[in-house]
């Protein structure tokens, strides 16, 4: 019996995308792009993203195209999906391995180079057009990023050390895009024992009484996260 | 300015591997598994699965070779992750999307074929060393279907058309691989309005009382899941 493996022809590339959401408490959440100067799509906003390199993991990959298009270093995102439908390249078939992440905008300072002639923050409301299929993967990373902060407290390293609540309130409202029903959100994020009252009032602004300020408990956070956080919500 | 694309040397091929649990009331929660007939890793037991042909989708891929190496036809399988680690696979790079799903195995007859001289049904808890890093694709597989039962009711399909509750509970427990509080449990199940309680007794087994039958509401799942079980869950 032959028991080497048959000869595979095989015409399909590999590649990464990054889709990076910025939030701003005031202009609510982007997405990281960056105009193409290469053909396809030369001159058009897409996502940072390219070839991975042989030698390179997909992790890698996606932190050195960030780095080379953007200018900026993340190393923590999450695996999205993987998007491999035959004709989603013009070129040749490529299925790109999507990542995706949640940072501070403020904390980046953007710099294109490489394949890219520009890098800026889009709210995702008004994202321009975008190359390929990459109005798909970012409705994609947007649904599973609001999936993801109902089953589990995430984005609290968003807000300042000490923040009101009205702080996370709008993080979460902003990444839903809806309102919340305020009451009941307050009372289920206090049950998790995550955020902790401060002995402390925030500033007052204008007519507006001072609100108290809360913390986050981070220690508690990284526990809760290892032995995950869902196993008590239907069980 | 040069605009085309610089060409890339990349040698990497793509694969999809398929983790189909199966349930059975009396025997749990198995894998399907398939004998491989080909180096590497000839006679050793592994995922259905196998390199992309140019012109199928990913979820094409997976389907066919679940039919071509066990003989099964299962065409809802989800997205699990892609799995990309440079030397996952010692003849050249390969990475592999893997996508899983769980059915009834009973359901099922298996046939192999082509690269495969055996499938066979493992109980999760007695898998024999497998090939590659499937060992560790299947864990993940675990901990996503275990992550998945908390926050969605899912598996319902795989029970009687009428059944008992503690057939639901059972299910359950060999999900999760350990005991749930049953109170609990009920309560969280039937507040879903899921579950719809009939006005009928399931036929006395020996000396126990005859427990009352239920049935899901298919209906009502499908029209909860367009619109997300999770959002009512913290917010």
């Amino acid at each position: 019996m032959n028991k080497t493996t048959p000869a595979i022809k095989q015409d399909i590339k590999v590649s990464v995308d990054a889709i990076v959401f910025g939030y701003n408490q005031e202009n609510g959440i982007s997405v990281l792009l960056i105009k193409r100067k290469i053909d396809p799509f030369a001159d058009q906003w897409a996502l940072p993203g390219g070839f991975v390199h042989n030698e390179e993991s997909l992790e890698e990959a996606v932190a050195r195209e960030l780095k080379e298009e953007a200018g900026v270093s993340i190393n923590y995102l999450e695996q999205l999906f993987t998007f491999g439908k035959p004709d989603r390249d013009p070129r040749t078939r490529i299925i790109s391995v999507a990542y995706f992440g949640l940072v501070k905008s403020a904390d980046f300072s953007l710099f294109a180079s490489t394949d890219a002639s520009e890098a800026a923050w889009f709210n995702i409301y008004e994202l321009p057009p975008l190359a390929f299929d990459h109005q798909e993967i970012v409705g994609k990373a947007i649904a599973r990023l609001r999936a993801k902060i109902t089953y589990e407290p995430i984005g609290f390293e968003l807000l300042d050390a000490r923040f009101v609540f009205s702080d996370l309130e709008q993080l979460y409202m902003k990444l839903l895009g809806h309102n919340i029903d305020r009451r009941n959100f307050k009372r289920k994020v206090m049950s998790l024992g995550l955020v902790i009252e401060l002995d402390e009032k925030a500033p007052s602004i204008g007519a507006g009484r001072p609100g108290n300020l809360y913390s986050f408990d981070y220690e508690k956070y990284k526990q809760l996260k290892v032995n995950g956080f869902d196993l008590n919500k239907l069980l």
